[in-house]
């Protein structure tokens, strides 16, 4: 390999690494948020780490990213990613080791922890309500056809939205967006079960903060962070560091700016829910522009996400079919999809040509006119299919497991309604 | 350095920090496992690493990787390692920098960190029945000679394991086996005290899992092996790229295959110390393979392991004389040397050869032959040859220790024989 | 890039990373050490990360490297750092860019999770006495001045003390002296308002040993150091990985110096305390000289950290009026200045050219003679003058802030006398 292949792909196979632990990481939060109660949300993250890799090497790995069928979906029987080559010693000649040379190693594992913490976020809106086995078999679905699927039309360059000149940076709506369209699949049928159960209420489960748990699962996620965005440009070069800057100034705003503005909504200050919720909401709203914009946007798009995600929090609270204290829906629908609009204001080609997107044009604050126009016209698009394509098949998905497992829920009701009155502060003694 | 030195340096230092994590992972594993009890692992671990660093940079280093006195063991007064070169500015001419280029540094922490590792295997055997102050003192002949003997022996080029042919990729036997060994040779020394004492069984240390640190620790020793695997190439190349690909896909099967074996035999679905333990069986598994085998392979070796694991575990739970909750036997004796065995079975010579053994043959399953067989011969004859010096070696040590200090054992019988009585349970609330 | 350019990037971003983990696992050690009582340190350690990256990006980055105003502060409107260039899409051609390559992201993250740890370091002597709206203001200024001058004028090379000729590797004065100075700033602010209330002595912070976090903290910070101080060459070279080597070294034999010295003066063999306590006495003391000893040197400096840190612990421990049980003052402030010191006597100028200081001299061990006489002198001015301004800075600003806030700290008196009764033992059951 030469200089550039090797830093390329020790590059992303690190930061493959450091995505790889999101997922338990997520678990972790999980528990950091709500407590013991969710405990089973430690095992359910190990499953899917496991299942993801699995299920990936088999063949999800080829439905997201071989040369697609028509643009739909990834070839299934693509020789180098159907079972990662099988037995074969030689090396495949992939589409994806020609441009910065990756080896099918380095991207599979790169990919595979995206879609495995794809999952995770999905899962915290199962919290204890969803079986666990169902929630297995689910993944397997998810794996091979419900990530896949947006993957395959954004990010595989055979996609037809891709082809369409639809960008998204490092998963705005491929995981986030896609996330929180999932979970909508999923809580409704929840919702469907509990009003046959005669509930008026969706049962909420009210955070109880473990401070240690809590802080391990930030900064582990925002380690896997440097590697969702920076290893997103595919390559070690000048924007890959570029993207460092952005992507931890944003988080950074974002803390300040969410931890604030909970102050004027709450008068408590650095609720460390706040504190955490902040730095993730900067972190997904800058996913998808990270490698587009500089610094100085970062730092804008940071700050806005304060009032945002306070106000979104609140608008899905008022809601009485679901309980979602980890925010997938205030954070990663509504802060990705957000952030996917914001290309068409803040890109800047000059910076997207060094992720690989020379043909993105400036936004509307950089004088894009007419082809930033355009350019929000096609994200606004591929939002509108990714998620109702992901939301119909996870819904379907989870009617069929209804059906044949007798419901997809726990026995919970009756237990959480006690451990929901006492001590239930979100607020560090 | 050329380009590709830098690769390989960078590489493999980076993959000895992985693995140097492991030590104290390992601690957090038996607390996540065996509960509040066995605290004093964490102690343990923590020890066992500024030990391991500071004995084979005295020595321990040269009496492994030193070239050996007639194949035995490395020249304890060889410059580089001794001492890392003391004072000296200049940096020698040692053997390990010739071909890949690797400096001192670099092969020195990745080795330190998998000695280290390796008795923190030993040390679960431990749990809290023996002395710290005993183990201790047995780390020190553990670094210079029980784990320096297989190193020596097999991974040093001049040893005369390595030139009959005997290959180990990331130490199945050098690692996992002698670590079994070892613990071995402990754990009848404690036996014989529990003897003298007068008990007739051996008091177990039953589960008490601890969920959040379960996690914390399966998650350490993943990422681990990621250095632990990959980085054994010893260079950053094609092979060390697919050694990520094998290592996590074997894992990632054995973590379904052990689920639902233990599923067929106790009715439990997703316990999580058999998904957990089946990640660390394969990850077993793979490890003297992971670099002479397809993702193929990979995928059928993770699939054996849940079978084996749980049989070996049955089996070995019979034993009166012993108590292994965390699984040294069945997970790290048993898999370490079927893994090996494996070799002469799964083996491709050309997946070898990007290992740095184009010398392999290929196996029995890939028409290897007669030289497959002979192969087979020479991984027999290490492993009787290893396991039975490390288990004399060691057993040695402890008896030596006994007299010296009164015997190595702590006094837990009573108390252990309380709290093992109630909550003892395997099981997620 | 060419592939050195490549490597150091790679290296010192990584490196980074690494630094970056450890202000959180400040945090971690701080509850791992004193008990949940001290919960809010997590908080605390979060927020100290995200407004390190957030001022540090608007201007502290600047203040601290940009080219210096007459030696003293870096200039505040360097195009380069001021808000990392803006909406510049303009790679900058900024003066850390021309010697190793490194571009504006990579520098900006190494030293930014150096300014972050910094500052938590000094936040251990806040413990749960100083107000966390107050800490959060005294960050802001202290990012911009008291982190940045040290910086400025040792760590710059237009700064007059390294002009002068001043080295300190990775931070015994920078990071741990200066840390150290800042936190006497704080402390004394909180003596005088105990003294305010009454008190005679200030209430003490009991250790309440909790081993997991304890685990993880020293986990993470030994990881951390891996990029703190083989980071601190700024290139990736053979000094880089030689550095690593004087690290660990060092680590390892201070944690069995001062385990031993430990049971020497209390009889009680491997308290956690003393092992975690070693190991971070080690660390620290070798930071200033890692990049200019051999691993011989790194051997003997590790060995004295024992009587070091035991004998300065006793001795702040007799102060009425502070409480510092995480070792600030013992380890921080004088292992520091304590290495500082060493540079005259152990440096070796063939390691420091590694670094990038080839006109270092010998050390007194060394044959310097003269030549390092004259470097202790300069050591010893920057050391007196670094201490002096830092302490001023750091106690004016919590003079300001406690006439603006009616006083810096909480109401912990009445709550602190009680729980520091029962239990408070360092030891594990």
């Amino acid at each position: 390999m030469t200089a550039a292949f090797l830093a390329n792909n020790l590059w992303v196979l690190l930061c493959g690494l450091f995505v790889f632990m999101m997922t338990m990481a997520v678990g972790l939060l999980e528990v950091g948020e709500l407590g013991q109660r969710v405990v089973v949300s430690l095992v359910k993250t190990i499953l899917i780490t496991g299942l993801a890799v699995l299920v990936m090497a088999i063949v999800g790995f080829n439905t997201a990213f071989a040369p697609t069928l028509g643009g739909v979906i990834g070839d299934p029987r693509y020789g180098a990613g159907l079972f990662l080559g099988g037995f074969s010693p030689g090396l495949s000649d992939s589409w994806w080791s020609v441009t910065g040379g990756l080896r099918t190693g380095t991207y599979f594992l790169f990919e595979t922890a995206f879609a495995s913490v794809t999952l995770a976020l999905v899962g915290v809106i199962a919290l204890h309500k969803m079986k666990l086995s169902a929630f297995a078999i689910y993944s397997v679905v998810y794996f091979v056809l419900i990530w896949a699927l947006p993957a395959a039309w954004i990010w595989n360059p055979s996609g037809w939205l891709a082809k369409l000149g639809m960008v998204d940076f490092a998963g705005g709506l491929v995981v986030h967006g896609a996330a929180g369209a999932a979970g909508l699949g999923i809580v409704w049928q929840i919702w469907r079960e509990e009003k046959a159960k005669g509930l008026k209420v969706s049962p909420p489960v009210h955070y109880q903060v473990n401070p240690g748990w809590l802080t391990v699962a930030i900064l582990l996620l925002w380690v896997g962070w440097f590697g969702f965005n920076p290893g997103s440009v595919l390559a070690f070069n000048d924007e890959a560091i570029i993207v460092v800057e952005t992507t931890f100034v944003a988080a950074a705003a974002a803390m300040v700016s969410t931890s604030l503005t909970a102050y004027l909504v709450t008068s408590e200050l650095f609720n460390p829910l706040y504190v955490v919720n902040g730095i993730l909401m900067g972190l997904i709203v800058i996913t998808p522009v990270a490698g587009f914009v500089s610094p100085g946007s970062a730092l804008i798009l940071g700050l806005l996400c304060g009032p945002i995600f306070v106000y979104a929090e609140k608008l899905v609270g008022r809601a009485k079919w679901l309980s979602d204290p980890v925010g997938l829906f205030p954070g990663h629908l509504v802060g990705g999809i957000f952030g996917v609009l914001m290309i068409a204001f803040f890109a800047q080609n000059q910076f997207a040509t060094g992720s690989g997107f020379p043909g993105l044009p400036n936004g509307l604050f950089f004088g894009g006119g007419a082809a930033a126009v355009k350019q929000l016209g096609i994200e606004v698009l591929g939002i509108a299919a990714a998620v109702v394509a992901v939301f119909v098949l996870s819904h379907l998905t989870v009617r069929v497991l209804a059906a044949l497992m007798r419901g997809i829920t726990t026995n919970y009701g009756a237990a959480d309604a006690v451990d929901a009155t006492p001590g239930a502060s979100a607020t560090l003694a």
